[in-house]
């Protein structure tokens, strides 16, 4: 289940590294980044039929769990069971294949045109429609989480990322359960994609609504990454970098639990939609029973 | 010249501070992510006509610097002199005018639709042509650049930032003479953003090509932002993190030099140019002299 990136997500390049001793030549690995051609095909009227719905700017690998997720938190499939077949056509290219029967919402694919390595919210026309409506209610209170087990989260993570990530320039994300165990891990340029990855694999195992899971991101978190996540269902967020004013308040219309800074033994809670057993609220716990 | 994000770009919100000695109520500055609707108009065949061609998630202010920035690093105008005005509609739209005569391309126009706080890549129909042409002849070998000038800037960028980012959530965009010195600087939830925004506000002064600059981004540096920087002729890119290897690539392309990594006294050279002069090559110059 746990894939972070691997040999064809790095390149070696020769560099001269600098301090003020002196200049050294030596290589270093950098993280891959390509376009992506995502196409969907279906029965149309016509026959068979397929459409480009996007060119994203990925690293390439796991290309497949990509192209899923991308539809799926995008609404362009609701399930598995839209998804016939996903074939690699190439380095650059991949085909979602749906089901017969399966309805395409067409000005979805009109209105999808082309992202790059860190876009979620592309394709809508006007600016309530970068609201997808979300499918999963997010039930309140589940699951509690002891506030030691996001402490230990990003050391988890990082243990995990070690053994691929030489790069120091490529997003994670991850998923957690409540014990802090982790589940997944997919890699990539740009933190949309790394999510897609991510929930993508979870579609395409049967996996999704993602209820009881825990949601690592690497870096920051904006809109668009709450919004992926509501899709998918998922109660809990963390973050180890800084949320934007529109991810607190999508987190907190959709009911999930948002946490920043989650490093260094500390973490802000944005929005707990009482899922959270701090250090205080253990203790009222303890001379309660 | 320098102008951070100001008071619109931060909120004020409530959070739970965790750790593990307990939890404290306080209050946190996060930065504010909002959509912003930017639409050309221009004298058509059938009288005035406007047309939205993006929606990008954004950090409120110098709006009027993003639009002409975007229109002009995604090719759609080829100078200030296409602009006839800017006008703010509301909060979260944004109106670029054209002067009488500017054709525009209605294929870019169809091309462009949507993007997120993150995205510089949208709107391009194929692979290939996500290279947009660059407008600007880069010379090679000048600006000469100091190394000990280059293991500044990130301080000067911080004691710049300090007096108006407290959200640890922001990306930033700064322009630089050869001596190090901070000539303009620009901040947004979106990296690309952030970069059009300093553009813009360039090309709104007529100062565009910026074939003397160097320019410094506070995060990693990926193919959009290269492309960005080479369509306004900046012969340097400094980065803070790291760069993927599209980035090193269109770099090499187009003749600028990318550093990476340039944090505590030491950077990577990706692609020289003959522009860095490092403590070797110092060493032997005043040997020479």
């Amino acid at each position: 289940m746990i894939k972070a990136c691997d040999n064809s997500g790095i390149k070696k390049v020769n560099i001269s590294r600098i301090n003020p001793a002196g200049t050294r030549q030596d290589s270093d690995d950098i993280s891959v980044e390509e376009p992506l051609q995502i196409s969907v095909g279906w029965e149309g009227d016509h026959g068979l039929q397929t459409k480009t719905v996007a060119i994203t700017m990925r690293t390439p690998g796991d290309d497949k769990s990509l192209a899923a997720g991308f539809l799926f938190t995008e609404g362009m499939i609701l399930s598995a069971g839209d998804v016939q077949s996903v074939r690699i056509e190439g380095r650059n290219a991949v085909t979602v294949n749906l089901n017969r029967g399966v309805r395409l919402d067409a000005s979805l694919l009109d209105r999808h045109s082309f992202i790059s390595s860190s876009c979620g919210a592309c394709g809508k026309r006007t600016i309530a429609a970068i609201r997808v409506a979300r499918r999963h209610k997010i039930q309140r209170g589940r699951p509690a989480l002891r506030s030691s087990v996001v402490h230990g989260l990003p050391d988890t993570l990082r243990r995990a990322q070690a053994e691929f990530s030489l790069t120091g320039g490529i997003h994670a994300s991850a998923l957690f359960d409540s014990k802090g165990t982790l589940l997944a891990l997919r890699e990539d340029v740009g933190r949309h994609n790394a999510l897609d990855k991510l929930i993508g694999a979870e579609l395409l195992a049967g996996s999704i609504p993602l209820g009881d899971r825990i949601l690592l991101v690497s870096g920051r978190v904006s809109f668009e990454l709450v919004q992926k996540a509501a899709i998918a269902g998922i109660p809990v967020i963390a973050a180890v970098g800084a949320p934007s004013s529109l991810a607190v308040e999508l987190a907190a219309e959709c009911g999930i639990t948002l946490l920043g800074f989650v490093r260094d033994n500390r973490f802000n809670i944005y929005n707990d939609c009482e899922r959270i057993m701090g250090p205080v609220t253990i203790e009222a716990q303890l001379i309660r029973a």
